[in-house]
């Protein structure tokens, strides 16, 4: 067997019994977490991190290393004991594991020098692992490699399956990914259990280089590994057969062990796994990457030109978007598009026809596509632009959720929001996306209402950290601002005032249009209207706000193109929060909406002008 | 060929060619709509609903007959078309294609009675089916079978491989699948194109009976739907090689005619087509259907017997929820109980012991969860409650959100919500859900906080339509209420009041009873507070909300383990909107948590006590 001779496959044997040893007094500590679901992992952990993986314990995140996702993030004591046992830091530490003060965590976040990203919802680390092999094997084309281990319990997660397709119809392979099939699930055994021809046959299928072996045996995986190294054209599948509990007598195999801390019975097992250990001495040292990955620079992005419109010019918001998109790729080789077959919808085909080497089709997939988004961001490898439907995030809220956690710096751009689009009817309509933006910590929310702006917006996002989220329309929009105008996170615009105004419209997108024509009723009906357009969502300008309904006497009127809940009109709400004598009357979307020319569509569902100035009416009686 | 001497297979074409002109004519008279997306499957609806499904154009949703899920939603208009050449409306009413006042919407909804559930976001079709055919196989024991088309754009949809799994585990042999591989996505070829044998290997290691057909050739469609119902064990995939366009001379298999109507080109097709219509006057009556489904009463569900807990008792809502679903099911045969393996967790493997053949554990599959119950609940055959994590729901918004286009009366519970949870981190956190649930149009959100009133929140679940939510926490609290307390949606409890009450304080859950402690604390500084529970979170009560606020002198504390946007604080906000004289001060969750003791938690991310008394105090100065 190649490569065995160099090998110490005790000191590999003993490591990962260490690792198990190590899992066991970090969840005794703790007093929950999941040892039996490490213990499961322990040799693939020790071939993986004392045999195969190139990286170093000075820079645990180089972007020349290897990188290992761990999918099944309650594993996290495993890998926290590894990069210990690497040296890393103290082993001692893991007994601080979950503790308030400590960044071991119950599972794995970035908060760790060693994590790029959080994992713990199941099914998604594999599309971040597919992003991260992407960008080695395509943009940085530096030979680093990238693990990912998978849970057999989070392999019925149909995202696996949208990144196992990614993953081989890009030809990933620098992708390694190792589904632990330890046959028992948290409540049950799992759906197939030991039936490893089962899942060889569907990683086959699927198009991966799949092996199948005893990953409790660390000749074998290595052996396993290096044939993955070795394999070109196609991501590798290495399907371990192990069992939950693995070295824990009389807990392995066995049910209704998962995510329980052994207590007393496990200081008798470590001492069986002392025991079973040759050399509690072994020290094995990684070794380090073969290869230097580009630098790259990925800061102060800018349009490659200012936007440049006429006056009274109608464009849509999400051309706009392409068309800026293109611009920020013209001066940085680090902005990447992606898209889930909607790119002639989003525009972000702009940026592809003119750097197809830099767009990443993910076809309908859309929970792959943030995943792979956040991979592709990772390390500060690029910066990414994924788009699809407003709607069609909401495909994807779990990952976006889990990009918080991740501390990722991803741009997601919604076009076809609201009942604006018309015809398509409610299931192509974004109506909640505001709802899932709006409640994610890490996210700055744009809402652009015209060309100039959604550039500016998109130029923005480039440069904002965190998850990025731009809300582009459908239909044609007027130009609102000069070419000039300069735009701010967390700043509105005023669109129109007098001194004299009694009420303030604040509207984003179509509906700001429809606030305009409103505030020109409500004039000649003799009130004079302010007209705000919030540009950011979150954060809102909370400041403004609050500053221009007063100066109207309290009245307010918001106006979206989106259902009630967590959208403009409850960010607006809650600016105004601790405010007395300010009164707001919120206009939305009431109902399941239905198909229907755009126009007529927003005056059904009650947000076009004249029920602005009715409500502008109402506000003011209030 | 059996069979296919009774078979008029002339005729079958013909309708095919009338499906293809419908559709053109539909889709001109509306301009826009996907008649490529038809013409490619008008031979699988000629075949399914002229020769092998079992219906009555009497009764289009009768429990008995045959179910069609129309997974690739886009391709409305033959699916319109077939039902009005078979009889159910006159042909000439789908020139109202997408029409404000027509039920024929841009993608089908059940306003149309012929449509069980909406489509139009992709690659959900699938779960829902095969909740349908789990019922009809497990449940009805009925041989009406279920047939599902898919496209093979949403075929890269991983929620579409967790049904394929989902139904060969569950040996689900009444539901037949056909992938309509026409090689074309929206923006470019699909991923695989025209490679049947990738398709079918990976259908058949996916465990189902996998059948390649020329699917433009109507006998080997009706050969296949035969040997189809001629399966047992497994469920079948027809994987028919089909062009976009077929039929439609200079856009067949060309790119760039996705969702375009045809306009001047389309009437010279229709030419084309007609004349390849051997007998224009052909019609072919459906089969009805060959056994009844049994009656089922879903309505008026009660506990089987009232909670009874002790006074002081610490008991968490989570399990409550199990007890509750239990006693429903004693009283009904028609709840249903489903997982995502966390039963043990949410509880509803009390359920499960009880009457193990009305639970169905999806393991870790959410969206295909929430798809199934869909499906489980269709044609008014069941009362499903479907649970896991709160923060999973995530995972499957938009499933929900088709749940509202689709009127559906699914009931979900999210356990494990907040900071709460303690040392397993953010990930496993639901701090959005409530943004998520109320965003839903026809939702119904539930947020008891103690297990007198979860029981009865399940309950008003199992008899209130549209989508239910219910969230429960983990940890254990204290019994509020005496156990015959009467509960109703939509209305709020108070929990403590004087007539001194100078600060109204709201919270629910966890964060209900800490605003108790805090107004044990305030009252103990000299300020009265009265404290709210608002049981329903969608509807509040917003009536009890304003009375209160303004009889405290509108001051208000909403506390919530939640993140800021969407939930507790923004509904109340969103009631005393108009109404001045009322600051809220609203307590939440600012920032990604971290692992660490639930108490500890609930402080360090400000909403214990300590700082419900700050921001009372706070309020009481805005």
């Amino acid at each position: 067997m190649k490569g065995d001779k160099n090998v110490d496959i005790q000191a590999l044997k003993d490591i990962a019994n260490k690792l198990r040893i190590d899992s066991i007094v970090a969840t005794n500590a703790s007093k929950s977490g999941h040892p039996t679901s490490c213990a499961s992992m322990a040799e693939i952990m020790s071939v993986l991190f004392f045999h195969t993986m190139k990286y170093k314990i000075s820079a645990p995140k180089d972007p020349s290393a290897d990188r290992f996702v761990l999918s099944k993030g309650h594993a996290a004591p495993i890998l926290y004991a590894a990069w210990a046992e690497a040296g890393l830091f103290p082993v001692d530490e893991l007994k601080n594991l979950r503790k308030l003060d400590s960044d071991l965590e119950g599972h794995p976040t970035p908060r760790l020098n060693f994590v790029d990203v959080g994992t713990g919802s199941l099914g998604q680390g594999l599309a971040v692992a597919a992003g991260m092999a992407y960008v080695g094997k395509y943009f940085d084309q530096t030979p680093y490699r990238v693990y990912c281990l998978v849970g057999d319990g989070e392999a019925a997660e149909g995202s696996i399956w949208e990144s196992l397709h990614f993953a081989s119809h890009y030809k990933l392979d620098n992708l390694v990914v190792i589904f632990d099939v330890n046959r028992l699930g948290q409540s049950e055994p799992t759906s197939l259990q030991h039936q490893l021809n089962v899942y060889d046959a569907r990683l086959k299928a699927f198009g991966l280089h799949s092996l199948v072996v005893d990953g409790h045996d660390v000749s074998e995986l290595v052996k396993a590994f290096d044939e993955a190294a070795n394999t070109s054209g196609r991501p590798t599948a290495i399907v371990a057969k192990t069992f939950k509990g693995r070295g824990f007598p009389g807990i392995e195999d066995l049910d209704n062990w998962h995510g329980k801390a052994l207590g007393a019975e496990g200081e008798k097992i470590i001492k069986v796994l002392q025991s079973q250990i040759k050399n509690n001495t072994v020290t094995l040292k990684p070794k380090p990457p073969t290869a230097e990955a580009p630098k790259v620079h990925i800061g102060d992005i800018t349009l490659s030109s200012p936007p440049s419109y006429k006056p009274g010019e109608q464009v849509a918001t999400r051309l706009a978007y392409g068309t800026a998109l293109k611009k920020i790729a013209d001066t940085n080789l680090r902005v990447i598009a992606m898209d889930g077959d909607t790119k002639n919808s989003t525009f972000s085909d702009k940026l592809r026809n003119a750097y197809p080497e830099r767009y990443i089709e993910c076809f309908i997939a859309e929970q792959n596509l943030v995943g792979v988004a956040t991979g592709v961001a990772c390390r500060d490898r690029a910066v990414v632009f994924a788009s699809t439907f407003a709607a069609f995030f909401t495909r994807t809220f779990d990952q976006i959720r889990m990009g918080a956690i991740s501390q990722s710096n991803i741009n997601l751009a919604g076009s076809h929001c609201g009942v604006s689009i018309g015809e398509d009817g409610p299931s192509q309509m974004g109506l909640e996306d505001l709802a899932l933006f709006r409640s994610v910590p890490t996210a700055t929310v744009f809402y652009p209402s015209d060309a100039v702006s959604t550039e500016r917006a998109v130029e923005l996002a480039a440069n904002t950290k965190g998850i990025c989220y731009i809300r582009t329309s459908r239909p044609n929009t007027p130009i609102l601002y000069p070419n000039d105008e300069q735009f701010k996170v967390g700043q509105a615009k005023i669109i129109r005032e007098s001194p004299k105004d009694r009420v303030l419209l604040i509207g984003a997108g179509v509906t700001l249009h429809e606030a305009v024509a409103a505030a020109d009723k409500l004039k000649a009906e003799g009130v004079e209207a302010r007209v705000l357009d919030p540009f950011t969502i979150k954060p809102l300008d909370e400041e403004a706000v609050v500053k221009h309904a007063r100066a109207v006497g309290g009245n307010v009127v918001v106006v979206e193109d989106h259902y009630q809940a967590g959208g403009v009109g409850e960010a607006v709400l809650s600016a105004v929060a601790l405010v007395r004598d300010i009164a707001v009357k919120h206009v939305y979307v009431r109902e399941v909406p239905r198909s229907g020319p755009p126009a007529v569509l927003l005056d059904k569902y009650g947000i076009s002008a004249p029920h602005i100035v009715a409500a502008a009416k109402a506000v003011l009686k209030a």
